[in-house]
């Protein structure tokens, strides 16, 4: 019994992540269906790839994951599936997906994408503001139900990539870009637990503020002060405990994060 | 494998929504549930009903629609269930089906309505202040699990229905109300995508502003302006983009609306 | 088909729900999973106690609960599995399953509890912030899968309790404790409908002033209003309205609420 996952931007308020599921069962009855957020800020086609990367391979081996986050100012290829990893996917081709992409191909698994250029794995009636419903969630569904990918598009080896600036070698250390600011304001950064040796031993220097040592979760630190950590996902993140890392160092994605090691002081520092 | 949709006013901060799955799952554990919408305005009936008539119709033909949205100051028949169309709808007698019923019969779908009047069918204690568990829920899963209507009520024909003004014709176009207005400040008018001929050409005639020609999405507008399109249902919905059209124009649900096409124009507007 | 239900604090905005039902498909697929709320206030035991005290009850027997809400101040026991009558719990030793323990202890219903030690029913990679992904998921899951207990840990008999004073009697009726204040501000009081014979002819003393009478709904009670019924638990609830109780009556968790029967006049409302 297949799963499905829907990964949107609608937020609460609205009525639009039920009617997938209807759409969904109407075309695979069997499958199990899961919201994994519908809480990706408006049109933050970052945020969505990054909720893809940390959680898709947390599902079972099949797993058809549905994104809709589509600002619509797409390209032409509106729709694509793809197989990455032991994972499908199915969305707009806006790069939502690519993360995932990176992570599987750091782990050399294969990846495989297709345009889903068919129509008659949309809905009949496809609306002009609703790809979601019409064209994005029956597409999934026939791919759950056991339809291949190739007979539902063209295979193509092209899919838009996110990129963003990699972390770089300094003599004390490493430099970091911000890659994304949630709505806490808490700030996520292009470095991986695994490229850090006593991260408790550390400094950061951010936006002219240093923070010494990580800590292991920000109940560690009191409200209102500033911490860094490897969230659930290894990846380093400036917060400030109960308020807005992003306000109170004014920096955003696009800023760069220094970290020295503490036998290796960089001269900024001393 | 029936579905069961729960489309309530609960709201989010909540913990209600979770316990009528389980009291479904007691009595037909073989069901899949969704959430429709927990997001009805609190004791809307209409914004429900208008919930459940955009989206009843993309779920499995069998599905049971439970709806509560229940401002209690009801009739004495407080529970009804009905096969609309290929749908199955349980809840209060209060409207919340009537739209869907709307669209069965303008297809002209069969429709049945019971009172569930048996309390054979609720839980063991109903208490007065929890009917979408007590009541509506395990009504709504017996009938899920294979129990005909008729075994658990009494016919009846005249269900509560909700009525807004039909749009009327102009020497110019058309004069329709606005019946609704949602949490975000949007106007829904009583017009359909079908009921207008190029609609980019068309002139609305709103609050004393006008828009001419609707968008496709309101993507095609600028943050702040005002903008009209056919919305995801087929509906005439009137906006600002990022904003509140109810505030900006000074209009609520009762209000109309004008339309008039390019080359019979309202001498009003001249 | 097991059910598993997820209760926990994660709240809206977050991902972090989603991802634990792909760790427990991928171990169970066969069951079902159901949000119970992810609205319990962060950090708040005693309200997921009360959520899961109100609720678990109403699923199916064999249902398995599991519970993330871990201020992570916690005992060297960090999870625990427990049979409470016919319901199943995973999580936390910090009391948030001991509500649902009173109510099976109340009820003559058999409880054994379990510390689960075992790290081979857990992820591969534990990280130090996301227990309910990495712990209780999976151990919840082997525990749905049909894995008994007694070998995923160790027997135990002192889980944590919570503990609230119990109501006492008075001359004039009861006086008894406000044991939690919502998010609302409705305040609940640890007495029960059971407790109370004619509840719409007494009189509540509650921060100097009075209540005669309770209601079945606040529905019978304009905006506003300073009102009292027993929820749909059948517990004592304090609420204003559409506003707070809490701040209207500045009272709080640790206050006491008198009772009086109108035959049994207390000196002090004389």
């Amino acid at each position: 019994m297949r799963v499905v996952t829907l990964t949107t931007d609608f937020g609460t308020g609205d009525h639009e992540a039920g009617v997938l599921k209807g759409v969904i069962w109407r075309i695979a009855p069997q499958v199990k269906i899961v919201d994994l957020s519908h809480d990706v800020a408006p049109q933050d086609v970052l945020e969505g790839a990054l909720v893809l990367w940390r959680n898709a391979h947390y599902f079972p081996a099949g797993t058809v994951h549905i994104g809709v986050v589509d600002p619509g100012v797409g390209t032409p290829r509106w729709v694509i599936g793809g197989r990455v990893g032991e994972q499908y996917f199915v969305g707009p081709d806006n790069g939502l997906f690519s993360l995932a992409q990176d992570r599987a191909e750091g782990n050399g698994w294969p990846v495989a994408w297709y345009e889903l250029d068919r129509p008659e794995y949309w809905l009949p009636n496809v609306t002009d503001i609703f790809h979601g419903r019409d064209v994005f969630s029956p597409a999934g569904a026939f791919l759950a139900a056991g339809v291949p990918l190739k007979q539902m598009g063209t295979p193509i080896d092209d899919p838009v990539r996110l990129d963003f600036p990699a972390p770089q070698r300094t003599p004390s250390g490493w430099r970091a870009p911000i890659i994304h600011r949630d709505y806490f304001g808490n700030l996520a950064v292009n470095l991986r637990r695994e490229q850090i040796n006593a991260p408790e031993t550390v400094r950061l220097v951010v936006g002219g503020m240093t923070i010494d040592g990580l800590v292991q979760t920000f109940g560690q630190r009191p409200a209102g002060e500033l911490a860094a950590l490897f969230d659930s996902s290894g990846m380093l993140s400036i917060a400030v405990v109960n308020g807005s890392a992003a306000e109170y160092l004014g920096l955003d994605q696009g800023d760069w994060v220094e970290l020295h090691y503490p036998d290796k002081p960089d001269s900024s520092v001393e």
